[in-house]
């Protein structure tokens, strides 16, 4: 039971930790790998650990009561998940699944609070990370406060657009039944809206990429509607 | 600038904290008095405190593009808020005004920052309490996926269901249109559903108490709704 401290040393949470801090932290961790489709975390377990996913990918399920998926939520290599079962020793709050081959590292909840708790540098790290959900939650909940579908739509892609070189672009855009669990509505309606958007010529498709033309005009599609708007058709 | 040590105290944050800390805490605080309706904290604005509500009563004010009001959301003295901006330097996420006579405690950014990631006990409890948050918005984003109107509000007032000495109650519901707020919907649709339970015996008003006297069935009938639930009316 321990994996390699050049390992731990590769977790973005543990960078610049001192020498002593990461051997401690490296011996007491364990890893373990999945296969696709095995389930890493189950809601209503309590937490027996901190995990730090290695390598692979995994997904997180949230189901409502009637067994719909809510959102749609990858956790990527380098990402720690399960902390909040660890911190309030309540119960997980949704399944984690593996998506591919992946390999996940362990840290006992024990060691995991006295790492969190005791350690000013892994405290910032894990409440900056608490602030920008919070943060992300809230303007999820402004978001799905808009009447209109259409309108739901273009402000959920405002916020995957990222400046490049070649301007405002949006890359790895969802598939849209994943938006379409996002912002509440049916996949039907979210490819309406895209192609609404390639129609008034705001953005234009390229490959894999969704170049944004007019991001003025997709906020303010957003904001007031396409009827209100009224902008000439291409 | 500072403020009596016995009022630090009795700030919960500061609970059992050691009496050292606790001088040097109160040293760094000031706090001034705000009148009805006066703005307390504005959104966009950097963080130059964390504040503490010592007396009165706050309210949070989300506002979306168009200018409606999103969720409704009370500072209870006691409570600090503001943490967000202090932890990761970017603007404030709301505004918060007083709703009647208040004394506001702050705590200069610099000061709170080496107090929460320095200090176990600080830690933990700012911790907790970001997981209750991610918690509860995980829960409404659940809540508000749910397509059909009167469901989310009978989902709504489950989450205000406690237990008392009279079975399960809702003391203190929130006004009509605060409820019609968190559930995306209208003030007739929480009416109109709020009735529906008094109907079907599944509440009773008792002056401003609510007894729930059917508990599962409002579980029921936010699961599946009125029709498929076929409850026989009083």
């Amino acid at each position: 039971m321990s994996i390699a401290i050049e390992v731990a040393a590769n977790i973005p949470l543990f960078k610049d930790f001192d020498e002593a801090s990461l051997q401690k932290v490296a011996s007491l961790m364990s890893s373990r790998t999945y296969l696709s489709h095995d389930i890493v975390m189950r809601k209503g377990e309590t937490a027996e650990n901190l995990a730090f996913l290695l390598s692979g990918k995994l997904q997180v399920v949230d189901l409502s009561e009637e067994g719909r998926e809510i959102g749609i939520h990858f956790i990527q290599p380098g990402t720690y998940f399960g902390e909040l079962s660890v911190i309030d020793g309540l119960p997980r709050s949704a399944s984690v699944i593996s998506v591919k081959l992946s390999e996940v590292a362990f840290l006992p909840s024990n060691h995991a609070r006295e790492l969190i708790f005791h350690h000013p540098l892994i405290a910032k790290r894990l409440m900056t990370h608490f602030a920008q959900i919070v943060r992300a939650a809230s303007n999820q909940r402004t978001l799905l406060s808009i009447p209109n579908a259409f309108q739901r739509v273009f402000a959920q892609l405002q916020t995957f657009v990222r400046e490049s070189k070649d301007g405002q672009v949006i890359e790895g855009l969802p598939k849209q039944h994943e938006i379409a669990i996002m912002v509440n509505t049916s996949r039907e309606t979210v490819s309406r809206a895209i192609h609404t958007l390639m129609k008034l010529n705001i953005v234009e498709k390229q490959g894999a990429i969704l170049i944004v033309k007019q991001p003025e005009q997709l906020k303010h599609v957003a904001t007031v509607g396409v009827d209100e708007a009224n902008i000439p058709k291409k």
